[in-house]
């Protein structure tokens, strides 16, 4: 995202597609919110996408596995067949391993995909997961 | 797309993102257009994607290729330093080979990401291109 986007495209974005968005809460209010939609329309809407939001006094209390946790149950819930992430910069690190350790898999690498203000152009990975059909 | 999108709709998602977009005629009039935008906000705005239309009495005639072509010039020129398709149907062949024979690579491939109307659910390849920066 960019950083200094008005408020109202940020959350024309955040509740665009119909997005199914749920906040999460701890004592101090809100702590965290995700987007959950489809990522394409038609015949790719069984796919998922969604996106994640921590604020930065927020992080490293395990708010985003929690999200991450309830999205991809809410994903199968709703009916998707299928999660996908377009955009995982792959120098975060902690972000890709969260994701692989809640099944998400890596499917591709965009090459210089993510313009890091200070690493400069590094990969971004497209993470996926097919939920298994009852 | 939704075969069926309203005309505003389908407008709208042609020239959003300040999309680039151009037509290709012949004597017969417009016979397809692309449209050329950034695929990502800030810090992946450096990479393009593109997305092409042709009417169907209107192909198999090079125009894909003319305008794939187009494009791909128009998006070096614009500064891009690489392009990207988020969403070509593996089973679309002709696509799949005209694209690599413009320099396309298949960087992803995204399992049963899209339900075809006869074959069911197939895959889909994301598609990326760097462009040599001079």
């Amino acid at each position: 995202m960019e950083p200094n986007i008005p408020r109202e495209q940020a959350l024309a974005y955040w509740f665009k597609h119909n997005a199914h968005v749920c906040v999460a809460e701890s004592e101090n209010g809100i702590v965290g919110s995700y987007t959950l939609h489809q990522n394409q329309a038609a015949g790719g809407a069984h796919v998922a996408n969604a996106a994640f939001i921590v604020p930065k006094d927020a992080r490293g209390q395990g708010i985003g596995r929690a999200m991450g946790e309830h999205c991809l149950n809410e994903a199968r819930r709703l009916g998707f067949r299928a999660m996908q992430f377009n955009f995982v910069v792959s120098t975060n690190e902690s972000a890709v391993k969260l994701w692989q350790s809640l099944g998400m898999k890596i499917v591709g690498t965009l090459p210089g995909a993510f313009r890091h203000p200070e690493k400069g152009y590094v990969d971004v990975y497209v993470m996926f997961q097919s939920f298994e059909q009852a």
